[in-house]
């Protein structure tokens, strides 16, 4: 095991109701609102209403339409607002996109280099300056950007997705109602099943085995996702398939089961390349890109991995080789069974794009835990139409 | 699953050689710091040494002699040093008892109320005004007080024991470093097996079923215990083993399994009836007691849980009552395994003492998730000896 620092402060507060706690939590910071939301799908949910009312007796200003696979370009727009009006606290009210938009925001506002893109491109170590507060109303569970310092941004003009992440972009509270996930669309749910998946995979499926208490945990969040994903498919109202579902992916990527652990994080990457293209949703990617990355760098380099993955979490029995191979078809299978699809074809892009996203990966540099090759790189997206 | 908050902002330290970074951590504390340790041990093993080098340039002032299971009485004999000294920080270097100890010590110096055990009678509800900030080296892992804000304290002249907690004792940071516990003797690795054993217990055999996630992180840290303990007592030098085992007593009882969870702590209580009379180390009792509260509690009340813990902690197969019941047995034999006693008897506690731990466990009142009978009680204790 490595060395690590786990030092969570999100106040992650949970539950039916709680986000009646907002003006509470928000007074203990400061009096000037930065509101920030996305499409406007709160204001049909009924959380719009709910957070205006906790609002009351702050100042507010608004900023709408982060959209998902927050783009630069968008939130540049905001910047000069947010200057003028010199908030105390950004308050996001959405899901990972909307929340991964104020936190740029948040470093970008005061940042005084001269290329926005530094931010992201340098992983947040180009910030420096004043970080302004961050709370979070979360409207869907998916990318655990509620309770962990990340962000991810897409410059559009060059179409690149990239990673920043900081301390001080970490919310300072993070209200998770499961009830106000209840109108969310089909979608969206099923991404909310495989994005935290997918999380937990690229911390566990790595080359290192002396981490026992990191892997149970991860095993542990995979084995509540495969239970209780279905069951919010199933009956979109269960509250208690939901509030599971809500916690496993808050605990997916919270540094927690990443604490001191090798990981990996190549299906990301070769995901935001396609998505930085084609705009296609990220855990969308991540389905189609997941079982083959397992087949191409899984099976040869993670093998030992790859057999406690199908023995621990599928409870697969029979050869190495049997329960490694069955853990991929496992894998797809649920995937495939949520509903998504599972073919980049499938989204309508063409196979003539493969070499734009080979050449794109190839750019991105050091893939994964490994590095990827072009030849693996290639083998792998060849495979996903 | 019931609302909650998961607030835990200690900075968690971990790996090899982390103590280097106390003088670091201090700093953004303050400048006067109070040693508190037990009997001397960490003058043994080098630890006071490494502490003593980090607080070059520190004005400290020392107070040992915090035994296990700390007695109000030792305690108390600190509180006008402490006055007098006015410390920024209490730094506990020790295990779970010295760092209870320094907790005391952090609410008592300045608690303005009549009598010291209001501060533990009302589980911390009776502190008010200033509380010390709290650094921890942690030298035994066990108890997880270096990753939560509670506290177990005894006042021998009444012999009772019982804890306290508040958000203001949750140290700051925590430095654990599992070499630093090279040199425990055999006899504490394995109370640091079985404590945080029995902690997950607490949180995991309960009535309610709802907490896939919950329960499934408790199976992760249950199955990590059984799986790396053992590998502690073979090889005590064993890096992985022990990283593992001190990692996972943190989890244990850090709030996390606990989050929005029915919880029992029933057999915490009724051990702190026997170790408050008979001084025996708390794991030791706790070993004793927790096979008995199964047989009497678990299967009769919490049987739905006893069925899932044997399957998917112990692996058993076969109907419900044969797995319930087999889980007891597994139980019991891995605390006997790991070289723990397991009756009251070997500990040279008398039979004749029945009454007295039965009438001080009913005065102690409304034990466990569904408050213990006295027949129950008595039925369980009866079983000890």
């Amino acid at each position: 095991m490595q060395n690590f620092i786990f030092h969570n402060p999100t106040r992650y507060i949970f539950g039916e109701g709680q986000i009646q706690l907002l003006s509470q939590e928000i007074s203990k910071i400061g009096k000037k609102v930065f509101l920030v939301y996305g499409s406007g799908s709160i204001k049909k949910n009924g959380v719009y209403e709910q957070v205006l009312a906790q609002l009351t007796g702050f100042e507010v200003k608004e900023f709408s339409g982060v959209e998902p696979n927050p783009r630069l370009e968008t939130l540049a727009k905001a910047l000069p607002l947010i200057r003028e009006f010199a908030p105390d606290i950004i308050l996001a009210v959405g899901g990972g996109s909307v929340i991964d938009g104020a936190k740029f925001l948040a470093v970008a506002a005061y940042f005084d280099g001269e290329d926005l893109w530094e931010i992201v491109k340098t992983h947040g170590e180009a910030v420096t300056g004043k970080v302004i507060p961050l709370g979070v109303v979360l409207t869907m569970s998916a990318t655990a950007s509620e309770f962990n310092g990340g962000s991810v941004i897409t410059r559009w003009a060059t179409h690149e997705k990239d990673y920043f992440e900081t301390e001080e972009t970490r919310p300072r509270f993070s209200l998770v109602d499961p009830q106000a996930q209840y109108s969310l669309p089909e979608e969206q749910i099923i991404y909310g099943i495989i994005d935290p998946f997918s999380h937990v995979l690229e911390q566990y499926i790595t080359q290192t085995t002396d981490f026992e208490v990191q892997d149970r945990l991860a095993e542990a969040l995979l084995l509540s996702l495969i239970d209780q994903g279905p069951k919010v498919l199933r009956n979109k109202q269960d509250y208690s398939a939901r509030a599971n579902l809500a916690f496993a992916a808050s605990l997916a990527l919270n540094n927690l089961i990443g604490s001191g652990v090798t990981q990996d994080w190549a299906t990301h990457s070769l995901e935001h390349v396609v998505s930085g293209f084609y705009d296609i949703p990220h855990a969308a990617g991540l389905a189609i890109i997941t079982p083959h990355w397992m087949q191409v760098v899984g099976l040869t380099q993670k093998f030992e991995k790859m057999v406690r993955y199908g023995r621990n979490v599928w409870g697969l029995t029979g050869t190495d080789e049997v329960v490694a191979a069955g853990a991929i078809t496992k894998t797809s299978e649920f995937f495939s069974s949520l509903g998504a699809k599972m073919t980049l074809t499938a989204w309508n892009i063409p196979h003539e794009s493969l070499e734009q996203l080979v050449s794109a990966a190839v750019k991105y540099g050091n893939i994964g835990e490994n590095a990827l090759s072009e030849v693996q790189i290639r083998d792998i997206y060849t495979r996903c139409y």
